[in-house]
């Protein structure tokens, strides 16, 4: 029997990324990264299916984080507030001492397209799943495919914005200001301004 | 010099189409195409340079399409009304005769994950290509990225609609719909159910 060891998991993944980002991914074996924290490919194995698993491990709890925030949400909302209120749970998930993790971690995945291609997966599967919960809310067709992936477009842009460079902003308050700005451009009327 | 042979890439999509969906996908060769209608590997080769990209032939000059319904909008459009020129635009590309030949491609990429992640792929360099367009004509961020993903989501949506069983109704007039429900959606109402 092993004991289990708290944190090892998170301690895995940080060596992961700091050798994905060193030395690059595709060269990065699973040994070597158990090795680099003193641990065995055997323990490795324990807590990753795979390499690629150690960038992609957080994705269901995202997706349920989503969902909590959905299933918090009032009765009678809308299903572009269901969206704002899925959005604002899911910020949880991103605080501010983690943005340095995402930095790094996005850094590895736009080298390498087939991780670009999972992360597209991951969201295309977050929109699928917030499409579910709000037909399953009585939300019809079109209105519920197209407000979960408007959803998962503001996640998406509020996310590269909250990694960008410089950027200080919780991620919560960009993915407020994403949301108005869609608001803002759909809105009938002249909008804004393409000159 | 081999004389060129007008309608040879339409004969070879139809009759790989057919061999798709009566033998599936992986099973069917670029060989077996080809004899199908009775020329030689070689020529399949010419025409394309493996047998899925015979199911992505028309990608480049459907995000053309895209982008020539942009260019042709006034200077003072809206980013959603440039989106939705673009759709417009896009229309014409699938008329009602060809839908027949739509809902077989799509029920062969629906049999096979690869395909789907190609399709995923494909509306994602739209996405990107349109908001490349729209920040050319000045759109700033993030409403250049917003727009463009409404516009591929509003394509994706009316897209599987007009392939539906059942439906008659154009593909312009299903995006018109579809657009209009956006629009409703995130029409300013109540606000973000977020506090």
């Amino acid at each position: 029997m092993v004991r289990w060891q708290p944190g090892t998991s998170e301690r895995l993944q940080a060596a992961a990324l700091e050798l994905f980002a060193s030395q690059g991914y595709e060269q990065t074996t699973a040994a070597e990264i158990a090795q680099s924290v003193g641990l065995t490919e055997r323990t490795f194995f324990r807590h990753f299916s795979d390499k690629r698993e150690v960038l992609f491990h957080g994705q269901q709890l995202l997706v349920e984080a989503f969902l909590a925030g959905m299933a918090a949400a009032p009765d009678d909302a809308t299903p572009l507030e269901l969206v704002a209120a899925a959005l604002d749970s899911a910020a949880e998930f991103f605080p501010d001492e983690r943005r340095e993790h995402s930095r790094l971690r996005q850094a590895v995945i736009d080298q390498n397209p087939a991780l670009q291609e999972r992360e597209r997966h991951k969201l295309s599967v977050l929109a699928a799943t917030v499409g579910d919960a709000l037909r399953a809310r009585g939300v019809t067709e079109p209105a519920a495919t197209l407000a979960a992936e408007s959803g998962a477009t503001v996640f998406g842009v509020s996310f590269t914005q909250w990694i960008s460079p410089g950027e200080t902003r919780p991620i919560a308050e960009i993915e407020r200001g994403v949301l108005a700005e869609l608001r803002g451009l759909t809105a009938v009327g002249p909008g804004p301004a393409a000159d």
